[in-house]
């Protein structure tokens, strides 16, 4: 660490500020001065914003994503199809989704991927309550949104055996080109993946 | 902007975020889930350090240094050399210099840097106060501790030719090689000055 050189208030601020991702100590120390010096129309909104959040909002009980209501407005919209619900890992893969207006179902999070090198069992996981979710009657299809890396994949396969009396369908997100992206920079697994999941012009 | 996918609260917190030097928007929705997601270690202290700055933090009426009190501790350091101004473009750099510990002296904070372009005169500066303080009869020295940039020299010839009746010898840093520099990375100015102050080995 380097030398503490103004008020203990502001170091401690420069202290909290790097421990957000994205800022390390150099960048905390550049935007706690750049609040402290914008008073009125950073520093003073961002307090109340903290402030604000940190007594509305919560993880909701039933899917996992943070809302300032709890079931959020995703599990309470009634005009979202509640025969799906698409399991991601994080609230940021949620909100990605809901970004690209990709689905109008509803969702589960868990929280993250089955990963025993680091510990982590199905019990870590918000997997229990999905399977639970599954169960209800009107829920015919779930979708495993989960990253295509090994730990997804792996959980993917984990779920997927837990669901098999739940009479749901389970699918996955298909594989390809991504929208934009030029073949001689994709991989081969991607390349082989989309040619073998062609589809007629 | 990207389409808000997440409560109010969140997308107010996400919007203060961004503004943050170092944050771009997809950096402070990461930085926001983080908050939210670590409420107890993160999003409370850091809304305490932030009230608390808000509250506590101001511009010293005599340096512009930022701190808790005011006169700040800088100013008011009995151990310090009474005699010495150390002049910089900003409290930043006032940062820098401590954390270096360059120099005992008080400073004089100028808020920026003369620029014509960009509508900046002496007005807009902290450099009225200067030649002031300047006048006192125990200051000795102002070392003019500005970036070597154009602004800058432009802003130290400035202050120099407005400091001539005030019974001070006018200092400016240094040029030269950076410590742990590599002749072959540096500029020929830098080398040719390096070269011209020599001194004995």
């Amino acid at each position: 660490m380097s030398k503490n050189v103004s008020a203990p208030e502001i170091e401690r601020l420069i202290q909290l500020l790097a421990r957000l991702p994205g800022l390390g100590p150099r960048s905390a120390r550049r935007a706690a001065l750049h609040l402290i010096q914008n008073r009125d129309k950073l520093l003073e909104p961002l307090a109340s914003a903290i402030r604000t959040a940190a007594d509305k909002v919560s993880v909701c009980g039933q899917c996992g994503n943070i809302d300032a209501a709890n079931p959020c407005s995703i599990c309470t919209d009634p005009r979202r199809d509640p025969g799906v619900i698409c399991v991601v890992e994080s609230v940021a893969d949620l909100w990605a989704l809901e970004r690209a207006s990709a689905i109008s179902s509803r969702y589960h999070v868990l929280g993250g991927t089955l990963s025993p090198l680091d510990g982590i069992g199905p019990d870590d996981l918000n997997i229990a309550s999905l399977i639970e979710r599954a169960r209800a009657p009107n829920v015919t299809e779930i979708l495993l949104a989960v990253n295509a890396t090994v730990d997804g994949q792996t959980t993917a396969h984990y779920i997927t055996d837990h669901l098999e009396n739940a009479n749901v369908a389970v699918s996955r997100l298909a594989h390809g080109v991504p929208v934009g992206g030029e073949l001689d920079y994709l991989d081969e697994g991607t390349l082989a993946a989309a040619v073998k999941s062609r589809r007629p012009f």
